[in-house]
């Protein structure tokens, strides 16, 4: 199965496509879309949403996952971010994708075993579980690669 | 000038569309998109923006309108209200329309004269200022007439 992940953010959005049957992933190619904060927000939010429909069209995932929103950062971020995760989730649905919602703990868990795992330990992890020759940079893109594997390790296995 | 005004909600999204010089604002179409609470957070996006894109397409608005995102509601709502206004944002960026953002003040200030009005004095205000027989309902199709008039009366005035 060939999952996209995504790791929201205003300023970087993660992605990362993995194919994977569950137990082993491998990487199709993982990257981040900058925004120019001197930008108006609806002109971020369509180039976030048009690089991941470019994503989209080079690698036809089969589903996408992200991260839920989450309330611990203040308040104005939490509402950006927000914004960010509502383009990302149209675009999403508008290509047809059935999209996984996992808690930042949920994913860190995935990857490293527990959840309260630092940045650089789940870019570790990251590299090790996809026999990479390096971790990924930026983290944005390690951490949206952490969220499909997150997603492929939660899908119901098929019997053989 | 035609512009396109909307009142994001999670649950019910209003749109206005009026023709305004400034002074004076006609209505074009006004109406609300409801979206089914047991959808998933991205169909409902995707069914926002898609009915969203068809007014655009009936009437073509020049520039869009909407209310900033306000903090005084609880977290929650605040988040899923946010998600819904940066899949609102992306569609109208891909629109290729200017957005005026507005805080819920200005908006009430511009049709009612005062910041502290009730949702009841705006609709009745939008039905005296566009010259209609009743008022607009659902509640969310008046607020966001009241947008576009806002951006209308705060537009820079042209020389005759």
């Amino acid at each position: 199965m060939r999952i996209l992940g995504i790791d929201c953010g205003s300023q970087i959005t993660g992605f990362g496509v993995i194919e994977s049957d569950g137990v082993s992933h491998a990487l199709i190619e993982a990257g981040a879309v900058r925004t120019d904060s001197r930008q108006a927000l609806p002109a971020r939010l369509l180039h976030i949403g048009e690089q991941l429909r470019a994503v989209i069209a080079r690698h036809h995932p089969d589903c996408a996952a992200v991260e839920d929103t989450f309330t611990s950062v203040n308040a104005r971020s939490a509402l950006k971010l927000s914004q960010v995760r509502g383009a990302v989730l149209f675009v999403l649905a508008e290509a047809g994708l059935e999209v996984g919602e996992y808690s930042p703990a949920t994913v860190k868990g995935s990857v490293v075993g527990h959840g309260r795992a630092e940045k650089e330990q789940v870019a570790f992890m990251v590299r090790s579980l996809l026999r990479l020759d390096r971790e990924l940079r930026p983290l944005d893109a390690s951490d949206a690669v952490a969220v499909a594997v997150c997603h492929a390790v939660h899908q119901p296995r098929r019997a053989a």
